[in-house]
């Protein structure tokens, strides 16, 4: 019996968990800087940040999506699905397109015309399931980053006009 | 003399033709589905879903830069720029790093940890320049998007529970 629910901040510690357990999934387990307290006050504040959902499975939480609102010039509000995860052990069961399923419901609740995620590509099970769902690979397509010291040396000339 | 000023509601219809001329630059120029309506009303209303800014060249509309705030799990809030573009009549004098520099200081008044942008892997130019100015591309990511019918498709057979 698979159960999707909204995440509440009663969730945070498994929140926190599943983060961790997905960095290490993808081989990057020590880029995890955010504290269960950020967590909670960046999720569950006035003007939160995300929103969360929680799969369980026989009422053990197996896995987990997180998602907010971004914006295309091209066709408006949309969804961003930052994290979708499931616990290796909960693993072929539809927990990933139960979650993928409640994210994309909702996308059309808040009318959005886009629904996109990042996948590694070397990931090529994932890739494979989300385009068995109707998702579409965006092959041209790379991302560039900026963080710490570098923002705020560039930043550090810059002069606007409000 | 390059100015870098926050948009207003009177610049709608420049920022209009402006998500027109880069989706032209990015060769997809029948994808831009907006109205200046809908761009008036998502970043202008109670609850924005973007923040604009606009670079002039001696008082000339030259080019401008979109974004909104963002979620990284690993780092917390950021930004995320979603356009960035400068006519080609106006390139070569520093305008493009000037609206960088712009959202690089509204990430730090937000305590941003991380910038983000996505980039063509064709548009080497431009790949050249955001590593020049202090960010790195993240070569092993892909973007995965659904849209329409193929969200309500997926969407249609959730369940969940608040």
């Amino acid at each position: 019996m698979i159960h999707i629910r909204t995440a509440t901040p009663a969730d945070i510690s498994l929140m926190y968990s599943l983060v961790h357990a997905l960095a290490k999934y993808e081989r990057e387990p020590e880029s995890v800087h955010i504290t269960e307290e950020q967590l909670l006050r960046d999720g569950f504040g006035p003007n939160p940040y995300y929103e969360c959902l929680i799969a369980e499975k026989d009422g053990t939480p197996a896995g987990f999506a997180l998602y907010f609102p971004i914006y295309s010039t091209w066709q408006g509000p949309s969804l961003h699905l930052e994290d979708l995860f499931v616990q290796p052990e909960f693993r072929g069961h539809g927990i990933g397109k139960a979650l993928l399923q409640a994210v994309a419901a909702a996308a059309v609740k808040r009318g959005c015309a886009r629904l996109q995620w990042d996948v590694l590509d070397w990931n090529q099970p994932a890739i494979d399931f989300y385009q068995s769902i109707g998702a579409t690979m965006l092959g041209d397509w790379r991302r560039m980053r900026m963080t710490g010291d570098a923002i705020k040396a560039l930043a550090a000339s810059s002069e606007v006009t409000a």
